[in-house]
């Protein structure tokens, strides 16, 4: 897999002593929200299914880790740089939604409300595991804003103490630069039940009341 | 991750226009037990670990369909061939017990109770999936028994309808061989509760009942 070994001498790193089955049950093993039961069931079906299937995900693996990279604009993983978001004309430059993660540009572009263009900062501030602003893509965000051009930043981190940590931290860098900033709206879940809204959320919800 | 290919060559396969993340997501979506969401989660997982680990994993993926094959005594998936339960001097060559999938056979290694030898069907009789006793190792069970050596065979193939036609079939034929054949106990589950399990199950565990 690797491109600079031959693929005649690869196959040597494949002869290992071990047994493949447990090797791709243990390696599956480690994949979030995948047991050892799970990884097992899986690793069964890899040896039931067609083999073209198995080869085509081992590709689409390494395609993956070959072929995306960074944005240098947004920071969004892309095959194509700059992505997409940042090229699409049909966006507005003024607006930069500032999220934590990739799938987080996702859930916000499934609400078909946003028409801005997006920063990711690939995680929050957390001091007890030893994130700081300097290992956020924060400064990238600020060279953006001072480029000029952009009036409001909307700050999408989570809605947790991280992200609301982030927040402040990045409304009080922004603000100076001229620039409005503002956060998503807190507020009760639509289609949820109010009786299992936690009372966090029923008082922020409270607090930020609109006139019908 | 042909071997036929050079390396160099290799990377055009990749060079597909698809986004590479649409894709594996699509791939990760065909997995049993993973949908649409679990997929993109898991695809996310995938851009945020450790290179060297996706790498381990797509080579473990392509490892497991070049090394594993059938093992031609018990035609266990294997990468030794026969396979380690076929060759194991500990275990009595007197008896075989006969299992759908590989899985199945974990399962009763898992209860080690069990010392003789395997055979693995890789599959059960279902007409209405139009599997017939051709497209089974039922042929190979019957030369293995007719080699001689083998008193019983234990029919472990599932408690369901085709699992029990499979065994019906077996019976049939191995019985004029002159072997003992036997089929695993139906009964209650141990640690089950009486309220939950099903009334076949139930009748049967009647049926079966032992003076204590």
């Amino acid at each position: 897999m690797r491109d600079d070994v031959p693929a005649g001498a690869r196959k040597d790193a494949f002869a290992s002593d071990a047994d493949p089955i447990e090797r791709l049950t243990l390696l599956l093993a480690k994949l979030p929200g995948v047991g050892r039961k799970t990884a097992s069931r899986l690793t069964f079906f890899m040896m039931r299914t067609s083999e073209s299937y198995v080869r085509e995900l081992a590709e689409a693996l390494v395609e993956l880790r070959t072929r995306i990279r960074p944005c240098e604009i947004c920071c969004n993983l892309t095959a194509v740089n700059p992505c997409s978001y940042c090229t699409d004309p049909r966006r507005s430059d003024e607006c930069i939604c500032v999220v934590e993660q990739p799938q987080d540009l996702v859930a916000i572009e499934r609400s078909g409300e946003y028409r801005g263009r997006f920063h990711i900062l690939h995680g929050s501030i957390s001091p007890l595991d030893g994130v700081g602003p300097d290992d956020l893509k924060i400064q990238e965000l600020v060279d953006r804003v001072a480029r000029g051009g952009v009036s409001e930043i909307i700050i999408a981190t989570d809605p947790d103490v991280e992200g609301e940590a982030t927040a402040l931290y990045l409304a009080r860098l922004l603000k100076p630069l001229g620039v409005v900033v503002s956060r998503l709206a807190h507020g009760v879940p639509v289609g949820s039940e109010l009786e299992y809204v936690d009372h966090v959320t029923i008082q922020k919800a409270l607090d930020n009341r609109r006139p019908l």
